[in-house]
């Protein structure tokens, strides 16, 4: 298992606007072949800070979820509601085993 | 689901030692009541920096982790193997839904 963590600041007013658009994209990538985890965080203190949990089988799954419909769209969608670029941090798990 | 993410930076030489000592913590931490995920990751780009990903079903669940007697050997184990203080944070989870 591979895992991208994503961490997301979103202006606050654009709160609610990330949590729907995030949700279609949860939906959607949970279907796609390979994924093993897609979590939508919000902090607990910090309301506008989201983690994104993407774990996938393989590289190769991880990045064919770049390519899908879902993805892109929600890429467009959430851009203008961003308060700081997204940070992206790739890990391998240890646990779980594949 | 709530989510505590805890970034941990190991001495270069502990690395090895810190997967052991978090092997055992996983492998009786998913095993408890309430627990939903319970995943050990290493950063992709440097390998003394670690992710714990603890997912519980409830407030409730998760304390009770923390009294448990394989997450207080790890503690302590762990405790001379840090490059720096641990830092976790909470998340409440918008998906998956419980």
């Amino acid at each position: 298992m591979i895992v991208t963590t994503v961490i997301v600041y979103v202006k606050p007013e654009n709160i609610n606007d990330f949590i729907e658009a995030s949700s279609k994209n949860h939906e959607a990538s949970i279907k796609e072949p390979g994924n093993m985890r897609f979590d939508v965080l919000q902090c607990a203190t910090e309301p506008a800070r989201f983690l994104l949990y993407e774990a996938y089988e393989s590289e190769e799954a991880a990045a064919a979820h770049e390519k899908t419909e879902h993805y892109l769209k929600w890429r467009e969608e959430v851009a203008g509601w961003m308060a700081k670029p997204r940070q992206g941090i790739s890990y391998k798990a240890i646990y779980p085993k594949d």
